[in-house]
């Protein structure tokens, strides 16, 4: 039985008013309130967020009566209730709040009541419609990436300053293109399973230099995901693991520079004077295929010798 | 006398055609093509850009008949031509490309002809209305950030593929609010004077490990300028000097996350185990204002207590 049926509506649904209460997820869904039930944000990147629920759930939150600092969705732990990775906008929920900033959609907030242990004992109370202003990155009290959203009431009457939709709001080509590209960006740029999933293996330890950096008392580390062939316009490198190194900031800052190189037989060349330095760490269970290797050393081939004579200036 | 009289124009001007050659940027001025005599883009961030004239200068520069990729201005060496700096979204030409690509305006484009030296021998030649598709930062040759521009081609009588300007477009409202906001926030990301004043007084090495970073043959080193009250919402911290720290990127990612901590004389904290590790490397010239310093430290303060119940999830 799908869940989440009803199509994506933005705005006051008929016979709710705001200061209205409700028990439950289910009767928040009756109601037309929210359409995701047991989800904090409601809508998707093609559609947008057309609600959200407060919960008390992010300890870096803030609420007002005129404006909410909300934090996105994703990196926590169901069990502990505690942020344990990177936010990032590969989370539907997420992604769907910064479409909702870009196009000016209007988003019903809904409070939960009396939260204990995470849980809103006193039901929900739906506190109108709001819009999203900004967004930002920043690292929470847990020591992890979060994204953060600042939305501002809208008072009675008062109309989202929105920009035009220039299709129904469930068409993916309604989302402009800079938002799209934004989104695109923001991805590529965080964590993706893969460079995950290479930090796993290692541990978050550097394989040049073999540094691991303790950042909280519980034991969290953190490293850097280093694509050999660089992510991202005008590389285009793939984003797999054979692609993928777990470096501490240093080695990742020397390497991205071309100071640091690899050889074929993976041993650490110093960029600069050629010598060999080490050996890469490399786990049995991490393949890295050495195109990428070779690509990265082409990359900053031939830059020592000066130019002999100035090479241009734009005229 | 001032060079740069006429207003923004973006289209072709009367009397010119695809093609057409000329001598000098006076010609090109004479003609209505390019407005700032003796730069690479005409216009800024207010108007966005109206033209930019190709002339070999950037390493990086990839040049074909329907696809342009374009450094933006900045960071460069006079006398010599080379990239010896980063390039950031202050620089007036950069931000008006980038405005002219969240806009959707036609961009003429100019070529400098026989390039040698970095001048163009040849004269111009112009190349008809192109349009700025995206753009992005990446690490040039000379081991500096770099902004990237990707153009292509607009063919006869085909309108660039624009979103509505809601005003003139010399009015600074016309600017819709998401780019600016990424303008902004790309300005606060990137290096500031402030941080490269800061950087220069350490030459960049790390005022705490003392790292220094080289990243090219010719010296270049890389370094961070961390704000102890951190920059950017939520925290707002300042722009200037006493607020900075120059780190290498290890100390950075300890610091921002609270595992490194100054005390108010300026030792530095472990911040997981509280123990005095060393003290900060301070020039004479480097006040460091203590204010900023209790404030990173309250951030992290009372963070190591787990919390008794789980702080809540999502609901």
């Amino acid at each position: 039985m799908p869940k989440q049926s009803k199509p994506p509506f933005f705005g006051e649904p008929p016979g709710v008013a705001e200061g209205d209460r409700f028990k439950t997820h289910d009767d928040l869904y009756a109601a037309g309130l929210h359409r995701f039930r047991g989800r904090g944000i409601s809508g998707t990147e093609k559609t947008g967020a057309d609600s959200i629920v407060l919960s008390g759930g992010y300890v870096d939150d803030v609420d007002g009566d005129e404006e909410i600092i909300y934090t996105g969705a994703g990196g926590r732990d169901r069990s502990s209730g505690l942020q344990i990775a990177d936010q990032h906008l590969n989370t539907p929920g997420t992604a769907a709040l910064v479409v909702s900033q870009a196009r000016g959609c209007s988003v019903r907030v809904i409070q939960g009541l009396d939260i204990r242990g995470g849980k809103p004992k006193g039901g929900y109370r739906y506190r109108g419609l709001w819009q999203v202003r900004e967004h930002w990155f920043t690292i929470g009290k847990e020591g992890f990436r979060i994204c953060q959203f600042r939305l501002t009431k809208l008072h009675s009457g008062e109309q989202p300053v929105s920009r035009p939709v220039a299709g129904p709001p469930d068409t993916p080509t309604a989302l402009d293109e800079q938002t799209q590209n934004y989104i695109e960006r923001e991805r590529r740029k965080r964590d993706s399973s893969v460079v995950q999933q290479v930090k796993g293996i290692y541990d978050n330890r550097c394989q040049i230099c073999g540094e691991r950096i303790q950042v909280s008392p519980t034991g969290v580390a953190y490293s850097e995901g280093a694509h050999i062939h660089a992510l991202g316009r005008p590389h285009d490198g793939p984003d797999v693991p054979s692609n993928v190194l777990c470096l501490c900031p240093n080695c990742h800052a020397r390497f991205d520079r071309g100071a640091l190189q690899l050889s074929d037989s993976l041993m650490v060349i110093d960029g600069l004077t050629h010598a060999e330095r080490s050996r890469l760490t490399v786990d049995p269970a991490h393949a890295i295929d050495v195109a990428y290797v070779r690509q990265h050393r082409s990359r900053w081939a031939n830059r020592d010798s000066a130019p002999e004579s100035p090479i241009g200036t734009r005229a």
